[in-house]
């Protein structure tokens, strides 16, 4: 196969962000906030100091939620032995245009003035990219080491805009909540990846099955990504939620769920050993599914214990999930996921959606306040009941799987045209396709002649000493 | 011995997970400012802006101070050869269940509202809850792979219990100031870990003695968990000052002390060895005591040049604590502190409440402006004087001491029983025991082909090349 | 060569720390926002909420930066083989003394009351000090492998007093707007470290040629230096800026701008080589070009698709400085850069420095509201028109420049003089020399028994078996 990709690669990266500029160009302004008039604005608007502006409420969330794009998605997938760079690079490229992408999809649907005709963007708009790259990024996890980048960019396209598609839809439509994504990011971006990779199915995988499995510093490095993604997804569902309360309840629900995620992802994986020794695939991945699950009901009031009985369940399933669930996908329905996106995304999504679904059908007032305030019933909404808001929550969770799994296996079609300079089964999991990796061998020959003279020693040493 | 922790762990991990839950769900709820009816008592309040939650106060400088508990002290731990997965994994393990029993010991003592005797939680809890959790990493750093982690569950159990009426005694009855908790946290942690260490030494430790130290890549990995820590000292001890003045003094007074402390670290290092080389165990070590020490003075009126003779004197003491105390603790003593988290921890932290009481007992409205608002003489202690107040600082710091060398006995009495699951003294240091190892020996043989090839051409080749 | 730096390391560490104590004691205080006093004063002046400290503006934004000194700087420069201890450990030394000296030198021309004869300091002067200090680290990137530790002091303290006139010059009698330092910190920092280079130039350097380049691990540490600076750049050019649009805006337009950036340096690099493979220099590099460009022009209204026009430049122009550039600069005039500062900082700096004179010359107040407020044209400044602002933005960047070199020329040639225990050509790029470095040796003669058992079964098996 021809994996040359010097002419396909930056003909897309060149096409795809000359097309960004001119888009940003006829689309994209800065919004109220953003904007040097608004210091006049302020005055109009009754705002007396500038810590009101939204860049306060946002920033330190925003930029935790960009660590675990950048840092968190990127180094969890440095795990195999010779992919650390596909893995950390590879995710960098798609992220830097997927954001783009998204400010621009999810600009026409949720920041256009209709009258100017401009998308009007801040900080908030900057966060929903990050998301929504996130949904790409999961579904990269399924293919890590099979696709080429010029592939990886194609998906990152569709993905984005299917994303942006099925968010309207949930969010505007069906006037869903999901604030951290759990139906919207997860179960969307799970199915997505795992459409594709069937579609992609290589039944000869395990001729680079050599490469596959990780080295002990190559699991020291996914551990960096596993920490910052654990310790920054309460930010994750809290970016975006309501100022004040909102954000408050939201990261400490999402803090709760993570924690006890990680003593069941133990538990499990220790009991799943016939020596009771845990596995490093489930400590990087299972004790994430608490996050992933909180999604949704993360600004709901779902109490304290309540938050850490989900993160019991979801720490339990996931490490399952990869104990059967994913040698079960492989062998019976050709899907191979790399890094078992099914366990850590698409089924503690559909779980956290589960969740949403039925914390919203039984709030009530003595909970919370007035659910204005946390259901934003006004507007078109303004006669809907808590009971069937958690029936449209649970619609909006079948409307992301239903993207998911059609577009992934429409777009893994695309993908399956023999124009991208995807590797062959031999070189998957292999960073020598697309990167020039440096040459350690030459450690290793410098490393011979004192072994040479050990070998010499120990052939020639005299018989008293042995 | 018998290492198989497969129906320990587990048992462990569940029972305690399950305790929370339902101690969570009889105590724990959320506070007036993460309640969804925050929105009513703020006008009731009269606060006419959600930028006044507490949220937005302290959520940054908790999300660092979460970075430095998981990625800080976790990758510290990472520097022995064969033991960074369980520095880090365990570290994440027993931190993820701290801070549940955390929240619950510290919030009997002063979050419980005795008329409904529930717990009311938030952002400030959650950050409490890391602080009290660091101190029993602290310990877990002076047994570091000498311990199952069916031991290290018992021991932070204990470690939170014991630092949760510690810091009772100290904050409440003594009315002592701790914000970044030199004693709190360091003396007691610090004192706590070397008594457990002391009463389970083991005088065959030698048979593992391959095992210990470190590697190229490992002093790597290492020190980003220095830098975290580091650079989010700051966030560290000014995360739970008052408001205003107190957050922005207590960070820059970090911020100096550790500056200082980075130069006489090194000078220090490079005097002790004949060629001047620089040791990275001082780098990575005690470059940090500057922060430990500044935790009681922090939010005190040290002034920039106090801060940095702070720094300078601790980063002296720090490293020659590895030089020669260290070592003497080991020989004499029979302490055994894989981290040296004497000199890192328990010393600067001693200095740290010295020069705590030193400042208070010399504070004056002159320099302080309202002494009421620092030290919060009001209630029960509204007569109190300064130079009072020191000598209650300095009574702090011994009960922290006595809780920590006490408490860590009894405990370490506990965990000789023959039960946990330690690993043998050649099984030291060694992730093989507790951890599905990456088969990296595969590699090794893979690299044989060409160093035979190699080799043989060595012993034939021509004489007149060589 | 001498390069034993056991007294004259400590000798500059011990008397530089003892010059900042005491003159810290003459000059530093703290300022209003951070002293205990600031209770009284927020009644005074009409402050009514403690959020309105600055601290609450900036200090989330100073963490970032601090991020990017320490592990973006540290971790980007331990891409060599064998120099990763002296790219993370020297970047923390000189990184610690250089914010101390920059607060003071900083802090005489800035903060000074000449009433009391003080400086008086809060987080800004903590985000200067860091910014400051930026310059030298990327002056170390240029000599990276080459030089002591003792010189690399004394290149900060002489690159800190540089830095600190130029700005004064640049900002305060120019009047020139260069929030993220595309002059003050890039130009200058990169031309210093240059023309130091050039001084400094060892013919001989192919005798360490073997510790030049990267090993698989070594690269994947620099990503994580890349990763943080990329991600908190955002925060570096807004941490400044003032604040509410200020800030949002500076953080929106350096966010777009690094986007594109990723797309066009993957691009080029892919272009570059004969197979398409990409290059982690290029990638670990040219990525970041981007912020460099947008440091002068983030708080300008460039427009969003205008930084990705910017950031789409930079890509490619500091990858082909990687390709063309810096080979040329090495054979024809003999300045050996080992990190590519020229491709990163200098020339990106120079393309932010023209940004900001064009967007500066061509404002108006249709789009920015009141131009007064975001070029501050009070006082003496009151009559300037945008035009000249745009000749006086040029001007500053003239400045940098001749600092830079000049400045650079003159401390290269005090640190020609043989007293500062620089290495020889043949022990460059090689931690042994100023560091303990761990005995991975062991661990290949370790790895030899069973290397030997296979030579012998392969020398003496059966011939019917091959």
């Amino acid at each position: 196969m021809n994996t040359n990709v010097r002419l396909k690669l930056p003909f897309v990266c060149f096409a795809w962000q000359i097309a960004m500029i001119i888009l940003f160009g006829v689309f994209v302004r800065y919004n109220n906030e953003s904007d040097a008039h608004w210091v006049q604005n302020m005055a109009q608007n009754n705002i007396t100091s500038a810590i009101e502006n939204d860049f306060y409420y946002r920033y330190p969330s925003f930029q935790d939620v960009h660590v675990m794009i950048f840092v968190g998605f990127g180094f969890l997938m440095t795990f195999l032995k010779r992919y650390s760079f596909g893995g950390v690079g590879f995710n960098f490229l798609i992220a830097a245009f997927g954001i783009q992408w998204a400010l621009l999809m999810q600009g026409w649907f949720h920041s256009l003035d209709p009258s100017t005709g401009k998308i009007y963007i801040g900080i908030e708009n900057l966060i929903n990219a990050d998301f929504c790259v996130a949904g790409c990024l999961i579904a990269y996890g399924a293919v890590l080491g099979k696709v080429s980048p010029v592939q990886l960019m194609v998906m990152t396209l569709f993905g984005v805009t299917l994303y942006a598609v099925e968010e309207y839809i949930i969010l505007n439509l069906l006037h869903a909540i999901d604030a951290g994504g759990s139906m919207i990011i997860h179960v969307f971006g799970g199915y997505y990846g795992l459409a594709i990779s069937w579609v992609l199915y290589r039944p000869n995988l395990h001729q680079s099955k050599h490469l596959q499995g990780s080295v002990y510093h190559s699991d020291t490095f996914a551990m960096i990504g596993t920490l910052f993604l654990w310790m920054f997804w309460p930010s994750f569902n809290s970016a975006t939620t309501y100022h004040g309360d909102g954000q408050h309840r939201a990261a400490i629900n999402t803090y709760l769920c993570l924690t006890s995620c990680v003593l069941t992802t133990v538990a499990i994986s220790s009991l799943s050993q016939k020596t009771g020794k845990l596995d490093m695939v489930h400590i990087q991945n299972s004790t994430l599914a608490g996050g992933v699950a909180m999604g949704t009901a993360a600004v709901f009031m779902v109490s304290p214990y309540g938050a850490l009985i989900v993160g019991f369940c979801c720490g339990i399933l996931s490490t399952m999930g990869y104990l059967y669930i994913s040698p079960f996908l492989e062998k019976t329905l050709k899907i191979h996921d790399t890094c078992g996106i099914h366990n850590l995304h698409a089924m503690p999504g559909v779980i956290g959606g589960i969740v949403g679904a039925i914390t919203a059908a039984t709030a009530s007032e003595s909970v919370y306040g007035m659910l204005i305030n946390t259901f934003d019933f006004t507007g078109n909404f303004k006669d809907r009941t808590v009971f069937a808001q958690g029936g449209y929550q649970a619609a909006g969770m079948c409307v992301a799987m239903v993207f998911g799994i059609g577009g992934g296996a429409i777009v893994g079609a695309i993908l399956r045209f023999p124009i991208w300079g995807d590797p062959a089964d031999e070189n998957c999991n292999d960073d020598d396709v697309y990167w020039e990796v440096p040459q350690d061998e030459e450690d290793q020959l410098e490393s011979v002649p004192p072994i040479l003279e050990y070998c010499n020693y120990m052939t020639n040493k005299p018989e008293d000493e042995s």
